[in-house]
């Protein structure tokens, strides 16, 4: 929680506990740049001499400019190189514009839309978070307002690939994609080769909202795997996330690792060996996911 | 640091400062269980409603029960598993006795020598740390009190794998195991097919110690390879280490799955898997040691 935490001592400091009982991180930081209520969270933008920018929802850090590219590229690359030829890419969530960013340094994108219920968020990152912001106003780029859990029921057959960027299921409007239902609309809402990947929390702090989605997801998919990357300011720094596809294509098998050695746009994390790694999992990860 | 820092508010804290300009981790603790001052270091032990049981030395997270594991496993059996036959294995540093009790689990071992400089760390494990000091006593284990950096170039041709389980370069007396000297004399140390292992600290901060341990450690070795994995208690839960085969031992093209597979002893983070995707190393790391 910010406020009540920000100063000890002589530091100005940010403070994100993981859970009562546990603890959290906390960051030295120089400057509060922006505060907002909006109707559904708390938003805060903070300068930290290391960081960078920092993006907080209900204070739970959502991007630094230090560390959001390795989330963000494993988020949307894996996917991205894994669809033969992604064309309409819909985010849902990820007001930050990240997603948005990495998808656009693919070629064969025409058109990506992002669905975030909170404006407010989408109009302080075009505002103060230029790091991932910049390219909201991309003319590829279709920007909604609207519940995306409500939203991507409308539509039959539409997308080649979708990006899942919530917030935790305890924050916000999130827990609401984090449902059977919410992802049977989404595999309608793909194209019949479309694939879809999800931010599924992290693995080391109450995993429990992480194997709820990543099962609910089997329950609408043929082909589902977690995958894991690090993410420093993330509790643990160990971030899963799901892959899934609506025609049963294997993200080691059908990978194509010549279109990533080929990729024109310079990538900070994602690789051809950083895709194929990131499915191996470590026994006690396979044994939660198993369960 | 951990006494001006405990109390926070109505929570008793351990905080551990990344430095003074970044921040750090936090964790609610009940039980201060333990303290010394060794003439080495300052010695902490705490009990965490979350993590179990703390270990920190000079304010600076050693283990925890809850994640130890992570770091102990990729250290020791990334090694281990790459020797055809480990029989005598030193360990340097590793006073907790968490690589001591992954060492015992490979079947051929006969000998395991602990050099840890501070006795103060030993006596503290055995008594208060039962989840990684509870082998330190089997008759196949050797302790020595001395310093890893003069023990070491007794030998020539001595062991068959070499642990080096160091604290940081900046803590106690750290700093003499991240030296090239000491690198040529842990070869001289290790038999014609001797393998070494050493933690080389965390990718997120403060990295260059990390980059100039891995290239000294190439310095003194023909092959040597980076490999990375998670450690949620450590700084940034990215944490590196570096592998080291006095014969040329490639970790990947000479890596025998199958003796993984059929390894009788549980483990919960190491698989064959694993093994193979900790080298695959994200762009920025790869830039990080090329430079």
């Amino acid at each position: 929680m910010v406020e009540k935490e920000l100063n000890i001592g002589r530091h100005m400091l940010y403070t994100e506990w993981y859970s009562r009982d546990v603890g959290g991180l906390f960051m030295k930081i120089n400057k509060h740049v922006y505060a907002a209520q909006s109707a559904y969270q708390r938003i805060d933008i903070f300068d930290s001499p290391f960081y960078g920018r920092v993006f907080s929802l209900d204070g739970i850090t959502m991007t630094t400019e230090r560390d959001e590219f390795m989330y963000h590229e494993m988020l949307v690359h894996v996917p991205m190189f894994m669809h033969p030829n992604p064309r309409k890419v819909l985010v849902i969530g990820g007001g930050d514009g990240g997603s948005i960013r990495e998808i656009l340094k693919h070629p064969s994108v025409e058109r990506a839309v992002l669905c975030e219920i909170d404006e407010t968020v989408v109009k302080a990152a075009m505002e103060h978070l230029p790091y991932t912001g910049s390219r909201l106003n991309d003319p590829k780029v279709e920007l909604l307002y609207e519940d995306g859990a409500k939203f991507v029921r409308q539509f039959k057959e539409e997308f080649d690939a979708i990006i899942i960027d919530s917030t935790d299921p305890t924050a916000g409007e999130g827990g609401q994609l984090f449902t059977v239902d919410f992802y049977k609309a989404c595999s309608e809402a793909l194209k019949e080769d479309g694939i879809l990947s999800a931010q599924t929390e992290g693995i080391m702090y109450d995993y429990e909202w992480g194997t709820t989605a990543y099962r609910r997801i089997k329950e609408a998919f043929p082909l589902v795997r977690l995958y894991l990357g690090f993410m420093p300011t993330y509790p643990g720094g160990m971030w899963s996330y799901t892959y899934a596809s609506k025609s049963g294509l294997d993200p080691i098998e059908s990978f194509d690792v010549d279109r990533v050695r080929n990729f024109k746009e310079p990538l900070r994390y994602y690789n051809e060996e950083i895709h194929k790694a990131a499915f191996a999992l470590p026994n006690f990860v396979k044994k939660l996911i198993e369960e």
